[in-house]
């Protein structure tokens, strides 16, 4: 992460200003309120407002006057009720909005959430800055050979060098190509006189899809548990993985009851289906089921004994 | 309007209650927060919580790292011209949340706008109380002869005592009738022992439409301007306008650029069609243009005549 | 269902008129098209449009040029998985179109839905048939003991009659007050000349919550499914699961193969939170667990004995 | 436009199938089915299907039992009526879904409506053809001087023709390396046998952002037509305004009567502010008003008097 000393100060001055207010207010979110949480080489995760909390969940289930209730247990259990049941407008009750700083491949796929906010930095009106994600070479993985859109080992040796070795050298250029079009200095002013520079709505189509852009994002808590269920998820591309992880953190200091909840009943739930529980009832009454006489494909088979614990 | 003691005094508990936040506050708004602003007979609109302020519009507009800016006068200007030009993402990026009390047949009309997060009250779980809309004599309007969906003079006299005797008498019966039904007195024992008393799921059909329900109503900024746009006209029903008019002053205290650029190009403008614009031309050029010769039927001539003020 | 002769004729036209059309085209939904399906003592389910058909998830699902694919097994096993694994945008390709007679108190759970396109009949434009839904008495339940939103045995004997003629009496005079205050006979002239007539927007709240309203309700596949997994689950109320069950019809109809998945990855999957999970591993290691060590609240090991098909 | 001759045969064989369908059937759109029409070097619209037509929009605002109306005029002058009064869920009762492939600059703008259904073809998946957008000489625009996100005159010249090799070489040389890192053949087979291959999910980030990408994308016709009025206007991006005109002719074979009032209400419509109006009928009195003493900022004037076809 490589924040300017002006974003710093900007950083800075914002925690440092503090106001009286009558809202719901949660000090482990207000310690965290602005800070850049570095994520992969140059992006990060800012929270910078959010409205409600625990309480503001079970006020709004309860339809009540008051600003909630009298023992934290007791919301604890009806949030707990609400989210088994996947009552789902009183969690829509909280808001957050964040600032996040990410690698445009990894803006396309979080962009296809429909139900957020978003402000995106233009690159048809300023100039986008010259940083690229070049992944570790721990996270240098070759292709499944199993799954079409998954990951294989890391790669070494001279493909992991060669790899590095492009991805920095192509990103490079066409970021110095795309400013070299633009024909636009640091201080505005043109490089070459003679030239006119080409219009930055065309400019920015020569970089590449590793380009840092950023945003301001902001999604109610029902909608911000979905995306997370799907992107901390191990199913999900490393790249976004590694935001939804410090996301999760600021769920976790922002609304502790709803955060156990959904630890419980989805990051860590199962859903078995029709066919599967049919299965599980066989093995429950201690019958010695196998894939070729469970009525489950191969794929689901393995799911299912993957799920549970046991060899497939 | 009507709270209880109850009601009154968890309002005032969080009215006293304050905090230190790092968020943007809003003084004005802080000062209404939680107080019940009384519409109709019995309804009312209680702001609960929100989310940013002018400044937010502003900082999310510029994916900018700082509260916001410098000078009010240049934000001010921005906003104007966002609103101008229709840019609505930076709206977005402020939210509000409303406990609101109203009729069924208005809660009806307003959850027609999706865009907006709900809680109900639930007469599936809880029996409502026994509050109906019954209009002021000067809303007793009759149907309007030329416009199917409109409102003619008011009534006056024996029809409009004989309306409002059925209005009460109806809404009082099926009310009694429902707690009959429900067979549950105030204290939640039976009323008569012998009895099971019907469904609470089932009771509430007997209920007539001006009952009261209330609601958890939480929108963003850009989307309650639309839905302002709609329901402080002119040709929206007057019950609901009753609403939108404390609404507006609650985004006045809020964000008051956004408010007054709300008010110049949306609730004061006018929208000239490609047809009407010709006319218009014609005009501008000192040719006298009727309706026979203007290419606009007799409505829109109407309609266009009534927007700049003159006689049709 | 009551459908007069006029709709019989135009429902009729409507089905004895066919064109050749290049699109995708079902061929047993092409059979109940128009039809009224009867719901309730005077509602109905019709659908009037479709897009799209099992192939077109596939088609989606691949971006492909064709019209889809070879073999339906093939079709029917890339649908069972993006089923499974909650892929949803393939199924948003599919789209239907209703149109829905039903009482207002179930429209307005029905609407808390808000992925849909919905024009509903105005009863500010126009005057509201006296017809309303009266339960059947198997139908005609009392209040649940255990579940404060939920229903009981069924009431017989007096109770019954008296409910029965307590909502039929209200509903009945109810809706005569409301014509009379229309003033308007079904010729469309005054019935009392000397009178005005409540305006329409007015007049309409004197009508009890199970008058019956129609709408015209579009929606793709995927949210449908989501609404149909929720309506028609046990815990909603009997009478929009009436709808439910000839909703499910159609599309069991209209796309066999997300029908067939549907019901195995939905409707009849089950989902086990973490800790449920670590109960499961326990039983099936051949432990004998019970609730008070099983870190489950009492009424989540009943929900889990009762997925599981175990005393609890 | 470059289609495979397996494309082609696709295309050609989907069109060839029909099929006698009860529903909503539109000749004229019938005739463009399927067919790619040419968009920018390289992409492409198709309408690969649709439901409903103008009659729809109509039989939707009236609740009606049959397929709609007698006399098409009438139901044009309804369409007309709705469109002026922006009653918008009568237009979202019709629904077109089209196949676009498009660069991934553009996309990023289109995916920002979010009132869409999309399907992208995945790079995680699949490997992505060597296609670039190259803008054709006239199209290849200066920076604007006087609007940050605005193009000037045309490049010329060296610097032209600079600019064009850039893009050519730096678009060919990031794919030529994203094939290289993949190390996988047209066949599917391993380039250099003894190297793993870069996961395609993350090789595509090497890919520069005028690489054309494919999407289904579906959208009902309110929806459409709010795209259409952002994107065909002159203010946007042309290489997006050249999707937006061959999608406007598949409305207008479509829909005719709502595209007519399209035309009329929204794309050839201006809105003046309440500031504007007022100079508005001062002008109209005959007054001389310059900008000076108009009250409105010297860019609202210009606008102003563009729209009335005046000198500013």
């Amino acid at each position: 992460m490589s924040l300017t000393d002006d974003q710093l100060a900007d950083i800075e001055a914002s925690r440092a200003s503090t106001a009286a207010t009558r809202r719901a207010t949660v000090p482990a979110l207000e310690e965290l309120l602005y800070q850049a949480l570095p994520v992969l080489d140059h992006g990060f995760v800012r929270v910078i407002d959010y409205m409600g909390d625990d309480a503001a969940i079970v006020q709004a289930a309860r339809v009540s006057y008051g600003r909630g209730t009298k023992r934290v247990s007791e919301d604890a259990g009806l949030i707990r009720y609400l989210m088994r049941h996947r009552h789902s407008t009183p969690f829509e009750m909280c808001e957050i909005k964040y600032h996040v700083k990410l690698p445009i491949f990894v803006a396309r796929q979080w962009i296809r959430h429909r139900t957020a906010n978003v402000n995106e930095y233009s690159a048809r009106y300023s100039i986008l800055d010259r940083e690229f994600y070049i992944p570790a070479p721990e996270h240098l993985a070759a292709q499944s050979a199993s799954n079409r859109q998954g990951r294989g080992a890391v790669l070494t040796g001279q493909e992991a060098a060669d790899v590095l070795d492009l991805l920095r050298a192509d990103a490079a250029r066409t970021h110095d190509n795309y400013v070299a079009m633009l024909n636009e200095g640091p201080d505005g002013q043109p490089i070459d006189p003679g030239r006119q520079g080409l219009a930055r709505e065309l400019a920015r189509m020569n970089l590449t899809l590793n380009t840092y852009t950023q945003w301001y994002w902001k999604i109610d808590l029902h909608n911000l548990l979905h995306f997370l269920s799907l992107r901390a998820d191990a199913h999900a591309q490393y790249e976004i993985r590694a935001y939804a992880a410090p996301m999760l953190e600021t769920v976790k200091a922002w609304v502790p009851a709803a955060y156990a909840a959904f630890r419980d009943y989805r990051l860590g739930a199962v859903t078995f289906s029709a066919p599967m529980l049919a299965v599980l009832k066989r093995l429950l009454a201690g019958e010695a089921v196998e894939q070729k006489d469970s009525g489950l494909s191969k794929r689901e088979w393995a799911e299912m004994m993957a799920a549970l614990g046991r060899a497939a």
